[in-house]
């Protein structure tokens, strides 16, 4: 996923306070995942795709100035004639925005400043949640709102990234145990049965990415209980998963020798033991923990070596379809995937790790974006990208649903993105 | 299409007598379609993507002395002990290939010695067709001409590379006036309902891509009975298509900013008049010929302004079922897309341009690779690519089918590809 | 010039008190340029070449650490186990230094701990100040003080460097009037006669790259009376200088083409009126200052156009020999070079700019770096590079010299360089 | 150096028939270079500095075409309009050149077209012998087969470059055994006093960079009497020199590290054997042949690993100006430089290997360009690169003279590039 949610379609019935609290719950927790931050920790662009905490924190702003203050409310003065070119992400239809592999380089404004202009932006929304909304103002309200959780997980996979980067490896939270330290059994197979199934947004809040909901014809398929472990992703390292052509995709056997992937992002061998850094610090490799930071080049890799592969998105949409949405997601404040419960069934649907589908990131049929710049929120993205399903450990829980896509690049790895297998039925 | 044919799955009834007709038939047309060629065109390689004439010819031998002689002849031995590295393109279970993007240094070895090496393969190829083969051994000679003739459609658009980027323009045949020289029509549509369709290989020759047959759900669509003209292309560019981002993918409109694209592969304005170069030399832009030379982001962008989408895969091979595979081939000697026919119905499915899809080029539900190196020639592809369909006028006319699928990435431009236009029923 | 200064060679007869003062007075004089900075403004590194602030801060108490503290005093605690590898800034006789690009990437440690660092360093040091020195120990101190003061230099054009390129222009310091504002006359110049002249290291600090002092022969030549102005340049500028091919070297045509260099750095055109980003803000150009922040290339451009030459370093030094080092330092606070007086003979030799010399950064005749790791500090970077003479509106008063030899490559332009002209005695 | 030579200031007494002679004489050895080449091989560019040979071809045929033919014969018709596009190297005066990294693309013209194009210049040429030639013309001419001398040394490297980069290493030349097979003594110097010398050119022809004669200040120094050996340079290797950034300048460090460098360019180590492609093919290392394709970075480690450090081009030059222009030259068709003769005294000066000196590339005082666009053969290259002095076994032995100055940038390593050391007088 480039960088942020897509405009929404359904109407929600929702009522003003209903609006109100959750607009103060949202905007309050992008700053509240910013308490263990030094001053310094806000500017830091470690890598193009990654932007500084502040730039998010101006962006989700911006993203409210932009398209309903300024539409909205006629006498608004913007915070800052700057502030529309500097935090726009990618919206053409708005202006041309500032470059992104530069956004590590702005020193100003600062952090005290771009929580005024938060506030400034804050203080007019709470004006304007206090009147009358119109249906149409009220969807973009939601899907600010969403926006700005997208961002929220974005901010805490930029942080992972720039800490687990630094020498120092600072650590963004305290160590909690893992929740389960049980050993992982092998892991087992649902089925499931083929035919027309329905795929696609359900009432209630989703992007425009999610609709049409539409039939889809499956074919019968099998749909592993839990997500893959480090443990088993460590079998596959020792079976040489790294030097062997055969398992992988052609791009993705170029970016193994470009980039030199000897094991997923941020696991490091010390006199021959395996540490991982998480957000909680550099630790041991927990083998029962699923494996995670896995571009889609290495997920199709190790399918192939577990002689499995991975769902595609319809299959995966089809069998959450009647699960509760349930899992480790931020609120949990692990910032980490835990091991899965030994329980029957499929489980870690959602929380602990996105996971990377078969599906290339397409238009349902039907398709339409917003229209107006809101339209470039999703739509001109699809291209090149994978589908992945569920959620992370890094996820709102609110923000989570069974029609919900996620996407990103084959070679991408700094989001908590994981694995799980599916397979045919013979 | 990275460079070649995959591997063979149905078995034809062909008799032994037909097998060596056809061989002598797609080997021989190789070097006829090198005629024109001074001895230095058979050496440069003037892009990464664009491999030199001789290598061509090297490399289709190499498969056959490869697959089959080092395979079935014990006592073959091979022409030079070098050109199993040196020619082979890119399947590493047979050993590293040579780089690709050096191909064009190699001087030696000589045009003449590797028509040498060609004899050689094809008088070993020759014994072991006036002896019994076995199912196997017929379906990888088979496969081996399908390869073939995928790189002289590409030896063709190669060579074209070369010639239409050296200024002198050398042409590579004589002119012949365009087929059809009435104005077209404005573009009608032919209309298709929904349903199950069966999509993928049936008897006869495939690649493993094609297969399985598989049943897919399609929504109603209606399909544009010709591919786009240069005239109508050029009415996109007059509207300003290619400064209006609103109009492409965001990785589309960032090719824009970087290749500076401001018209088809091909075409220069030259004091207000458009030209384009084509292998018959230089010409004033037809505008009643298919356009050709887009890549698969202009052909979406031109699908947006002109309110439709491209086809997905499936259409089209719905679509075309039930046609025969007619139309402008290499066999016409035009070697340039010829304009269609002012008749009714759902034309220019086979021959002109191939069509770029909607369709990610992803694997068939219960696609399997042929074992071993053969199954490296289709599979290891299957990211970040667009499916083409149909046919073009490079393309020898055995060569086509409904089932068949053409893949190239996005930005790809020095195909005979276009653009064919489809909608939904509303 | 790299980053830091080279080994002391002549030992100067000083004080313990002296060098206490001298010590205390360098160290404070770095935070003390820091007091405009926000703490956001410390970690920025806008391009590779320029370092965030806190590095610098950080990099001139590791010299101290390393090259005296460690060797020096037998219990000494270095403050942080990787804050060697962090703060090395190119020695690799003391170890693989931390990647140079990605010192932006470094949000920890923080400015804070930067700080307590420099205090646990000037701690130490102080006590070491208190008993009595090695003349050895005495040199690297004093060595290490004149490499701070070439930091506090690159600090202000880093930190230059980043405020001009953010959109919001932010000003380090307040404005303060030209201190000449009359017009320039018509330069002049001085002639001087040929014959062999000294040249070289005289009594007193020096760096290893000024020894040994060395007889040259000189033909006789004409100097420049002051240095080229904004206003002579926009005549380069409007004469179609960066236009003309044969103004340039083929390297400096290239970076035009490269670059589009159009003007000097910070130079911008709005509404046709020439501005220019300075550490006091962005105001309209001021026509009688000298142009600053030209490359090299644009040095020679600019003289072949004036039908003049860059001076050799040699001739420099011999016109300078007998000159007061007086100008405008940093100890002016101007931030930006002034205009000339119009007084008689040669000014502007010190102060205001550095000026590019047509000399390649070579060793003099018997030149032998310090040995170990200080070695590295100078003769290694002697391939490629320009020797630039005099002293900046950046630099400090007591670190300016006659036989001082700064170096840089031709297209770097973001140090306060300008230009002296020279001519021939015809 | 770039690629050609400029042009002449002092004028030569020449005769007509001389002159005549020595046209025909240098034109048919461009031909006679070529012979052992296939077709093939004219038209390869292996990397951007090495240019196809029909390229060279041609361009030399150019150069008499543009700077005497269209100037001096009214009537001239051009061979071709586009040639003077194609072929123009860096001429800017004279319009855009083609672009340097695309002369390998150019499969036409063809070798015989080339050929015709070079007949057609020398028919119009031998016209304008025949007449009386200006001073200034016939100046032109001789500097129009100083040019195509360059070329023809340039056609060697270059092809060596293609052959030695080519799996199947083809020989250029016949073997012929080393002149000198026993052992080379340890290295002997020869002392020079200092003092002022005059440099530059002499009488006869010289290209502007020599000139203007003039006097310059040298110290006492000793010259090595002959040139660096493989064995020695094998030793240095084997003393880890390739690891050991002491020895190297900061640039050359980081090219060691970015090309992988471990040996000198064309050395290759099999089953613990070293071998060296030479132009008559890859053979076991001969230790007593002197090393070559070295880059100035590499001389200058092994100067510094030696204990010695390179010549500056005016000590060079002084050495040599007692000396017999004697050696192993092109014509000796060894094409390898051969081991020294364990003759007492300075050797090897010319012939055999050109040697990197310690001195940049610069104008000496008073330079002067030749006016219009000759004025770019030399000039403008004067940033970045050092100088060498002698001849190789590639160049012509009339090409040589102790005033010449060569020039390349320090990573530079497929010409025949060698190491003679020096040292100061203590």
């Amino acid at each position: 996923m480039r960088v942020e949610p897509g405009p929404q379609r359904s109407v929600e019935a929702v009522t003003a306070e209903d609006l109100q609290s959750r607009y103060h719950q949202v905007r309050q927790q992008s700053t509240a995942l910013c308490e263990p931050l030094a001053v310094e920790d806000f500017g830091v662009q470690p890598m193009d795709d990654a932007s500084p905490p502040k730039w998010h924190l101006a962006h989700t702003a911006w993203f409210f100035e932009t398209f309903i203050l300024k539409q909205q409310v006629p006498e608004y003065q913007p915070f800052h004639p700057q502030f529309e070119y500097l935090f726009n992400s990618y919206y053409n239809g708005v202006g041309q925005p500032y470059p992104r592999p530069s956004r590590g380089f702005l020193s100003r404004p600062t952090v005290a400043q771009i929580l005024e202009y938060r506030a400034h932006v804050d203080e007019h929304m709470n004006t304007l949640l206090e009147g009358d909304l119109t249906d149409e103002v009220a969807a973009q309200l939601v899907l600010g709102l969403h926006h700005e959780q997208q961002h929220q997980e974005l901010m805490l996979t930029d942080i992972k990234y720039n800490f687990g980067h630094n020498p120092l490896y600072p650590a963004y939270c305290d160590r909690r145990p893992a929740e389960v330290a049980v050993a992982a059994d092998a892991v087992t197979y649902s089925q499931y049965t083929g035919g027309i199934v329905e795929i696609g947004a359900l009432a209630g809040f989703s992007f425009d990415n999610e609709t049409p909901r539409h039939p889809v014809l499956l074919q019968g398929f099998e749909l592993a209980d839990r997500v893959v472990t480090n443990g088993e992703y460590l079998s596959f390292m020792e079976d040489q998963g790294y030097a062997r052509a055969e398992l992988w995709l052609s791009e993705g056997w170029a970016e193994v020798q470009a980039q030199g992937w000897q094991a997923p992002l941020y696991w490091q061998q010390r006199d021959g033991v395996w540490f991982e850094y998480r957000l909680d610090g550099c630790h041991e490799l927990d083998l029962h923990c699923p494996v995670t930071h896995v571009s889609g080049h290495e997920a199709f890799a190790f399918a192939q070596w577990a002689g499995a592969r991975l769902p595609t998105e319809f299959e995966w949409e089809h069998a959450a379809g009647s699960t509760a949405v349930d899992g480790h997601f931020v609120e949990a404040q692990y910032f980490h995937p835990q091991p899965a419960a030994n329980t029957p069934g499929v489980q870690q649907l959602y929380g602990d790790v996105w996971q990377w589908t078969a599906s290339s990131y397409a238009p349902y049929p039907g398709y339409r974006p917003l229209p107006g710049a809101l339209g470039e929120y999703n739509g001109k993205f699809m291209s090149s990208q994978l589908v992945l399903r569920g959620a992370s450990c890094a996820t709102p829980r609110s923000h989570a649903r069974a029609s919900y896509r996620n996407f990103f690049y084959p070679p991408d790895r700094w989001q908590f993105t994981g694995i799980r297998l599916a397979k045919d039925v013979e």
